[in-house]
């Protein structure tokens, strides 16, 4: 009995999420099939300060921080695929884990370090896909019946040509110095919570105790063991789920109160 | 393992289906429950020009383009249902691929064209309601139970008596002049995209070669393979995964940069 | 094969959800989740007079509604925790029709009256938790976990200690005057309907007919059978499918045309 999760940015108002899981359960039909979530934001710009799309992104901070929580060998259906119908290319990313599926667009990378990759398979094996085949929907012509396969039992091998390399997304850095973090905010969920890419280990080296933490114009003192050291409506710095520096208020939106979002740099010193 | 879809207005905020769900796994344990959305627009406003209400035929488009996706046999339970507790009738419709429940106005009829019906049946039987019914929510009283009936093997034909029509909903009409086709928006999805009633049949017998399209103030020219084949922020036509014309901005919304919404109208012309 | 319903206010934005279920599945590979809502609203603001914080009594009330239309036995796990990482306790509440576990902050009560409660415990055994565990999600650490091996077969006394007691959370009481009573709206629904703890036997009980129905500026006249029994647009009072008084607007919301939300004034007299 296969898992296949799906993250999308199809959201939940149109049948595409359902169609994708009528052909999955065609072809697989003892199945598993589990939202990872359909509301990564659709067309999100560019950033301009050296990170990438925040929609390609999102995607692929969701995969890292939700695949290792999923049993070995689940099927990871991915399609936030803004070069849907170009010659972007169709792949399966095999890892010691699980099965990424999903284009060619870096959205894949973050859940498949370079070290724990196995096999990447560009999807060139037509007959798995559905016939005919739309220039619009890929996640319901191609990617669905592909994890259906996979899902059903088909090797990873049969479904195209082994490839040497794919897209990657890099974070954007931790400029590490030696009294100081500089980091920025890379997620931004549906609490108003924001999500770091200063990890746990970063703090550990920076080795001050109680740092000042700053975003935006809002300046706290030291990481908080939970939201709940501090009174409602009170900043707080925690270490969060994703193990990352998270910078929150207590029972409120830390987005609103501080009109800080993705990008908003991040500086933590003495 | 029979397979349930449900499509609804009722949203995702409410438990109303997760109740449903309740409903239909106690009395069907092994079904498979798949939401095709509960994004209908509720309590959406009577057109005025010929087309029908927005939330009624949005639920019945989603039932046309999703139930072949879908493996045979497979129960449709639709409840956009504004006339709950008023006189209309309940129905199962069953067609050569697909059992379809739900009120009888008009939701279901694009699903079950008039040559692919086998049999309409009046919802008569009360025994299979849960008792007491309410008056306000007959998708947890009424028709989560017929369908849970239906997925645990009860025969059609057991559910009432059988009538020989439905309420049927038309789509407007396309306008097929000798050199231009006049049509209309007909749904817009998540990304803003404007799905249209031009079929790709329509543009082929046509045969113009890049007409002009038009849709308000924006003028096209061409229908293009795919997203990609404009620039990022520009206008693109194409034909969509359901199979019609749809005009896009390539990772923008084109409802949104348009301002066009459902019943605009749509001219294709040399 | 167990059934876990879920409640939360994590929206479906972000991965939480599935993440819990990959945590579920992982553990209790049969189990059958189902959400009942995870769009309880978050962070939600604390009354003023004397009803309880809208979030905790929403989650409370969605419980208290939808258990009974699930199988005996059905595991319905609820978060929604501001009190994460505090000292507020995890219980599980097992009553004769289910198991409830959740955060002891009033959540679970409202599904669990006092003569219906068979044992509390106190949520201690920290090997069944997640490893590390973080302090600021407890549904995917702690919560997820418990509920997998109960949905396992892990007799509950295992979980850890019984306890005497838990928070409970009181709904507004109804003031019952010899020819009026007063209430309030405790719960606002997708369709904007504004639901009111008045019960159909507080009107049974009232036993005045055709009563004036006020809320705010708004005055009804009658407890109609159905919203079809006005015309389109028109405000109506209806007994709904929790058992409650409930003004809503024909086809239309009662919140936007009425302007009432949660905690608004609700008087019926002669």
């Amino acid at each position: 009995m296969s898992i296949v999760t799906l993250t999308t940015d199809f959201g939940v108002a149109d049948p595409f999420v359902g169609v994708m899981k009528g052909v999955l359960l065609g072809r697989a039909p003892t199945a598993r099939v589990i939202a990872l979530t359909h509301g990564i934001p659709p067309h999100d710009v560019l950033a301009g300060d050296g990170i990438p799309p925040h929609d390609v992104l999102a995607g692929a901070l969701v995969l890292r921080h939700s695949v290792p929580y999923f049993p070995r060998g689940t099927i990871h259906l991915a399609v936030v695929d803004p070069g849907v119908g170009s010659e972007r290319r169709a792949l399966c990313v095999e890892t010691a884990g699980a099965l990424l599926v999903g284009p060619d667009n870096g959205l894949l990378s973050l859940a498949a370090p370079r070290g724990e990759i196995r096999r990447i398979m560009h999807l060139t094996e037509e007959h798995f896909f559905l016939s005919p085949r739309s220039a619009t929907f890929h996640g319901r012509d191609l990617f669905a019946p592909v994890a259906a396969a996979l899902a059903a039992g088909t090797p990873v091998e049969k479904l195209g040509s082994e490839v040497r390399d794919m897209q990657r997304l890099d974070l954007p850095p931790v400029v590490r110095e030696a009294h100081a973090l500089r980091g920025q905010v890379i997620y931004v969920d549906h609490f108003g919570n924001l999500t770091t890419n200063v990890s746990a280990a970063d703090l550990a080296a920076l080795a001050i105790h109680a740092p000042s933490i700053g975003v935006g114009s809002v300046r706290l003192r030291g990481v908080a063991p939970s939201y709940a050291a501090v009174p409602r409506g009170e900043p707080v710095a925690v270490v969060n789920s994703w193990g990352l520096l998270e910078i929150a208020v207590r029972e409120g939106s830390a987005r609103d109160q501080f009109g800080a979002g993705i990008g908003a740099a991040v500086v933590i010193e003495a």
